[in-house]
Order: structure tokens, then sequence, then C-alpha cells
């Protein structure tokens, strides 16, 4: 019922689909999306340097027949301002003569994930290729679920917002919104328990860290994390339960 | 890897677990929760009202062997002062023996679902049942999806806001977010356009309805909605590509 646009017409060109694997545990991802990714011949994984180990991949890998399937690691550098061209000029190139591609992101590929630009430069390169999404689970309801608070009942307000980003606004939106999701807080976590202690909100907050992986870790008090700065990009924080005073 | 807190202990009082079956297709829900539910001996679906028709078992009917599994339909009023003790103490007392019990959800269960509620009033009414959820695909995602616009890149920020509350709140919104998801916007679906409108955010408003049913809709130019209003609970407007301007 998603939509494959003109997946008939594009023997020549290929088609890329994005697929969200989930946030962590490899079950987690959708029949469509394991059977997409099952089907494909050139599957593309995303990392943010050369050399770096893909997240997606490690989430995903028992579900690949590397017999039967190439799989490409491409560097993706986080600034906005990288140009992508070279890796989406690798992705059309490998999927020239109508091979089916599938792109793989941890999460959701509409949330925070690279392949909103990949498919918007795929696209430009050669608009005959045939781009589509698959839907995953994302991070922010899957840590809900092992925390086992709910993020949104009702007439709440959910925000989810870079905790390392315009934190002159992080302020009102803590203070406005019934819940608020601070992701990518790895770097900015000492401030960032500053700031929940200032406007009142450290007692609703809880850390959730790789979820789903073997090394998943849930802190409920988030005082504890100042002593214990073990912190990455697969880390956020869920602020739940009160504020929305304004 | 999602906990399933003390399942082995469980045995007298029975397990319920509440899994998101996504947003409309059936294949998109995750592996794991497709076998949790067809590893149940009880199916609970909710609806509003009895004798509505649940658009979870819409979505899941064809997942659920009803030769061997027992469907029960619950009624959830949408107000939040309604006491839904009855409908949980129905659940309790229908896993008792230490059945296994799975409550769907449209979407994801943390996300705007009656989960969060009956999740914590079964505890209260029986405490040694064992309560979980499998996180699903949100209606959020999966419309980002099919429309092919992603909802964040980078530093950027989303709120997730029921269209019909806070309405006072909802222009400084629309002025600060990058992205904004606009959940239940029927019955206040003309408002909304005008707001829309005089925040200057029409041009990146995106309306999707039934996302992933045979009846989806798509609507690119919101002005169009003004003049055929049909719109229903299960629709949302996504406004992305500018704003922010705070």
């Amino acid at each position: 019922m998603i939509e494959r646009r003109g997946v008939q017409s594009s023997a020549a060109a290929g088609t890329l689909t994005g697929i969200g694997v989930g946030p962590g545990d490899p079950d987690l991802i959708t029949v469509k999306g394991l059977e997409v990714l099952q089907s494909a011949e050139v599957v593309f994984v995303p990392v943010r340097r050369q050399g770096d180990q893909s997240y997606a991949l490690t989430i995903a890998a028992d579900l690949i027949d590397s017999t039967r399937q190439q799989v490409v690691t491409l560097a993706f550098p986080d600034a906005a301002s990288g140009s992508w061209h070279p890796q989406c000029s690798t992705i059309v190139a490998a999927l020239a003569g109508g091979l089916r591609g599938v792109f793989l992101t941890e999460g959701d590929p509409s949330l925070f994930s690279t392949f909103g630009h990949v498919a918007a430069t795929v696209r430009e390169i050669e608009p005959a290729l045939h781009v589509d999404v698959i839907p995953g689970v994302s991070s922010v309801t899957a840590a809900a679920a092992v925390a086992g608070v709910p993020l949104a009942v009702y007439g709440e307000r959910v925000a989810i917002v870079p905790a390392m980003y315009r934190r002159e606004q992080l302020e009102e939106t803590l203070r406005t919104f019934e819940t608020v999701v601070l992701i990518k807080v790895s770097g900015v976590l000492h401030e960032t328990i500053a700031l929940l202690d200032r406007v009142g909100r450290l007692d609703g907050a809880v850390y959730v860290r790789r979820c789903g992986r073997p090394d998943q870790e849930v802190v409920r008090d988030v005082r504890a994390l100042a002593a214990d700065p073990r912190c990455d990009y697969f880390s956020l924080i869920i602020v739940h339960g009160v504020g929305a005073s304004a």
C-alpha cells in the first residue's frame, strides 16, 4: 500500500528503497522492510566516517545474505554543508542496468536520517531512478516502550529536538510541551541535565542508550549520569509527565 | 532485546503486551510484533464506541487466527475523565490462569494510543500481571514516507501536536519548529488551513489520510481540502520545509 512510484518503468535506472531497520533489535524491522531488503541486489549502508562501523548494518547484519547481496558502505559526514554528490553518484552507478538497491537507516528514514538528502541527490543525478521509503520503528517510540513511559495521550504535545542545537529555544520548549525528546544528547549531557534541573523537569526524565542492543541502558535518575558520562550518538532523554505550564 | 519484565514469574496472572500494528498496511507490523501477536491466546482491540469497527483490527485482521485466538473488542471513550476500570478488569479476568494477551493499537502504543492508560490501570488492578510494549511504525513517519518529505534532518526540530487542543500555542509552534505534524486534524480542518495561511506555512503542508489503507489519500495542495472536507480521525497534516523564523 506504500506507493512504489513507477517500479515497472524503472528497468534501466533501477530502484532505491530507503528502509528503516528500527532502533536496534533486528526483530523490530517491519515485515515489508525485511522482504524488500532480502529481495535487493545491492545494500547501501551509511557511516559517519570511512572506517567506522555502520550502526544500521550492525542491526541488520543477520538479515543479509552476503553470498548473494552486495553490501556497499558509504561515508556521509555529518555537516549539512558537505556535498554528498560523489556518494550518490556511486549509488546511481551501482544500480544502473535496473538493479534493486536498498539504503538502510537505523530507526526511521524520515526522522534524522541521511536518507532524506540521499533521496533528493540521487533524483537530481538520475531522475529515472525510482526512489521510495519503507518506514521503520523510530528510536523515539522504542525508547518510550523500553522505559515504560507513554510519550503522549489525548491532547498532549510532543517535541523531538536535537539537544545540541538552538539551545536558546530549548528552555521554552521544556516549559510548553508535555513531552520533550532530546536526541543526540551526547556531548551536551551535563549542560542538558543542568537545564532540566533549572526548569524543574529532572524528575520526569529518562535516559535511554542503544535501545534494543545488547548494551542497552535505561537510566531513570538522570542525575546519576553526571558522574558517569558514558554516552554516545545513539542516546536520548525522554522528558515526560510534567511541564506545559505555559 | 525489548525487556519482557519477568515473564517467567507471571504464570498465574498472565502477560499483556501492547503491540503497535503500524499505520495501516498490515506488512508494516514488525517481525517481533507479528510473532508475539500470533502466539497470543487473547487479542484485545480498542474501539471508541461500542459497535464501532476497530481500526487496529481492520489492519491486523488477516494476521489473526480466529479459530485459535479469542478476539475481545473493548470500548474506550475518548474523554480522559472516563474511568477505564471496567474494561481493564475485563482484560485482567480474561488473562487469569496465566494466558498471554496482546492489546493492538494502530501506529505505535506510546504515541496517542489508549495503551498508556490501559497499562497503568491493569497494573493497578493486578500488580502481578506482566505488561510490556512492542513498538510499531507511527502514522507520523509513515505519512512522511508516502508523502516523500523528510520530517527532520540535522539540527531540525519536530513538534507533534493535536490540532484541536491548545490552539493558542499552535501559532507559536508553527513559527518556531521546522516541522510540525498536526494530528487529529479532523473537525478543525478549516481553521487549521486558515492558520497555516496566516503564518505563511501553507506551501509546506501535506495532508495524509488513512496512510497505507486502500482508501489512502495524499493531498499536496491543502487549500483544495477547504472545498472537500472529507476528513476523519486518521488524518494528519505535515508542515515542513520552512518556519523556524524565531
